[in-house]
């Protein structure tokens, strides 16, 4: 399996985020990429290519272009405000106040656009943002050219990202850009499959309305973990998109026996779906030393993910998402990909 | 005039809030009460009285019963979660979040009852909460029991406290509920005059649909400052309550040239409406040294606002909401008073 990655990640690092009451450098950094990268090359997955440049055309199908816009203006206009360090949001838009009208002030356009501290900017993430939607439209039109399956390693992640917020480390929702690209080269059905320890909120907000793609998300139930306040079970589409979206959510402490379960049942439905192209979102912070999550999968259980995976026998985009457990990651990670092709 | 205050306000202490990109303490600190205290004292207003004890009957006609539960609850309920410090969010539920399922896990909790990490818990946050609410209606007891004019010397502050949300240093909106005790004695009418620098998004939020409170604001535009979304001219009220919201967003760099103007404006508008009380909620960080302000008035010009406020001649009830200069806090804020005194 080929993998497209771009080592201008890295330019989006040095940023801090909001743990709890304190400020702590983010979870989400440049080693996680690396770890991985490194465990391709170890056990021998396959090259490890740059990703094509890519227009913002297709994102700007998913995501609002004044939002992606501000992605891009944000930093520069965090200095020009005079402001220094990591670019972060201190009040949001909450109920009983206003989504649209956006504020002038950067401090108000960045809470505007974010549903958290966590997706916080310094000067090289728009060039990280761009090379990670990149690498998801390289490696999607790797698996459109006719190859089995691809990997994406995405860095920063998507799968928080709405169509007009960012949170969760995440920016542009990557993967709905990928699935929006194989609908626009000709299939007609979608699946993203979500196997992050969270729950893909920007995904499934971002399909809710539409039947073109499926969304199956396993994730910590939402009533004790991250995002808190979507991945509910009952959500289960709107209008036209309603019975496309699917959310299994778990409890704490979740281990291989009640995971794989609902694994299962996202299988059943993504093979119900009979989609052209199926789309992983490849979170592995369900592993148990992960620092921030409270699932207990262990190393051995990532091959047997992708092997399952595999037995839907179908074209597979793998897209990297979350896990915070940094050494490991790169085990677990490449664990799913190598138990794909059954090795 | 009599001045309500309740040393317990000390309790709400050595809490850290988010500041752009740290963690700082609050600005909202005991000393800004115990300026205004000492001035009062100083300047011989009158008597400083403790508030008398009080039910949250009153309160909960405007907060949602849930919300002032979890006010109590939130910190014991960090603590035995075995966190400790500052009790603050860290994700919040804007939009395409859910705002109808309140989260089991203290974490979730806290984001679901915010909009900002600027109202934050420590062990004395809720016995503070309580005095202030205390203080509020024991002032109102004065005003209604016939004395032309109370003091609430309110700390927390309230105005961005909205029906189910704390945020911008507030939890109980002392103002809305001194409000909704007046009707409740058999008012018809009452105007919340806010004079503070900042939008009081909390209360507009609750009388937004009621005809029975007149909310009138000055403030800074929202488009520049906090909270950014909220507070903007063509907000008139809904339903029943339209026409009895009146926002006066000013410019950055706003003196008394221009917001006297904006204050003639709060006062026809108030004439209009031809309350039977008048409350003030007196923020003073309107000054040109205010740290997280960027208005221009200057001290002279606060016994301008009492005096101009006395010539409404309504029963009026000064309740305390911002400002941050510390020392000058209780010269301005006093100015106010002893200006409405004519002296
Ligand atoms: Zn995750
Ligand atoms: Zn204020």
């Amino acid at each position: 399996m080929k993998t497209v990655f771009s080592p201008r990640h890295a330019g989006h690092s040095g940023n801090v985020e909001l743990d709890t009451n304190e400020i702590v450098p983010a979870y989400e950094k440049p080693s996680r990429a690396e770890f991985i990268r490194a465990r391709i090359e170890a056990v021998g997955l396959g090259p490890i290519v740059e990703p094509q440049a890519h227009g913002l055309e297709t994102a700007r199908k998913v995501h609002d272009p004044a939002y992606l816009e501000f992605l891009e203006s944000v930093y520069p206009e965090w200095l020009a405000a005079g402001r220094s360090g990591t670019a972060m949001p201190y009040v949001w838009p909450t109920r009983a106040l206003r989504a649209d009208v956006v504020p002038t002030s950067i401090e108000g356009k960045i809470g505007f656009y974010a549903f958290d501290a966590g997706a916080t900017f310094v000067a090289g993430t728009w060039d990280a943002v761009r090379s990670s939607h990149d690498s998801a439209l390289s490696a999607a039109s790797l698996v459109e050219s006719g190859e089995p399956a691809a990997f994406a390693l995405c860095r920063p992640p998507g799968h928080h990202a709405g169509s007009n917020f960012a949170g969760g480390y995440c920016f542009i929702n990557n993967a709905a850009v990928a699935a929006q690209w194989f609908l626009d080269q000709g299939a007609k059905r979608v699946s993203i499959l979500d196997v992050d320890y969270h729950h893909g909120n920007g995904t499934q907000e971002i399909f809710y309305r539409r039947s073109d793609v499926q969304v199956v998300n396993l994730h910590a139930d939402p009533l004790f973990e991250y995002p808190h306040f979507l991945g509910h079970a009952d959500e289960g589409g709107e209008g036209a998109g309603e019975g496309f979206n699917h959310n299994l959510p778990m409890a704490r402490g979740t281990d291989w026996s009640g995971w794989s379960k609902a694994l299962e049942r996202g299988f059943k439905l993504v093979s119900d779906y009979t989609p052209d192209v199926l789309i992983v979102s490849l979170g592995v912070d369900t592993f148990e030393r992960d620092p921030i999550s409270q699932f207990k999968l262990v190393s051995d259980d990532y091959p047997k993910i992708g092997r399952e995976i595999a037995r839907l026998r179908l074209p597979t985009l793998f897209v990297m998402e979350g896990g915070y457990a940094v050494e490991e990651i790169g085990i677990n990670a490449v664990g799913v990909l190598t138990g794909f092709e059954d090795r």
